[in-house]
């Protein structure tokens, strides 16, 4: 399933280190090492897909598990009453940097506008 | 199934003046009044959810219709190929300002990081 190159898929094979705080079967989740907000997880799921484009058809339901995953955890890290922002990158203007899908989950600060 | 004081469902029960790119039997889409990006259109289950929080149980599947609708609408809008940005706000820290679960879409421009 992996792809031997992907950064998110060597994180999800467990081939790459990264501080994991959520596993379910079908999503990881682990600590942005870049972080942007006091809490600043992402979401990815374990099956390549390349970004939030490819979330039709067979795949979509990806998105449910990527965001009630995320909505969990949010609760889990006491966000779900002070807030939080959840942002999917697309391609080059979106920012996307790792090209396998992943859904930032950013808390613990108010996040300004516009968002980015 | 709407409520009466609340502006996105105004706007899907077509109480309130919008301007409508996409409807489908789950999701209305519409360009945000205050755009921050040359494309900048919001995506609302015609359910009334108060927010991405209430995406687990037996409502996750409004993740899907929502993501799929947007990135649909992406690719429609000539936006796959340079890219985009998908945000959900919760609450005060996300900057959240209307109660009405929906997912912002950004491109036609490149957005910075952070995302706020």
């Amino acid at each position: 399933m992996g792809d031997a190159d992907c950064l998110f898929c060597g994180i999800v094979e467990r081939r790459i280190p990264a501080e994991i705080v959520h596993e379910d079967p079908a999503v990881v989740a682990f600590k942005d090492i870049h972080p942007q907000a006091p809490t600043h997880l992402l979401f990815v799921p374990r099956t390549h897909l390349s970004g939030p484009g490819q979330l039709t058809g067979p795949q979509a339901s990806v998105a449910q598990d990527l965001l009630g995953a995320a909505t969990r955890t949010a609760e889990r890290f006491g966000l779900d009453r002070s807030g939080y922002r959840l942002v999917l990158n697309q391609g080059r203007d979106g920012g996307q940097t790792v090209g396998h899908l992943h859904v930032h989950l950013l808390g613990g600060r108010p996040l300004g506008w516009p968002p980015g």
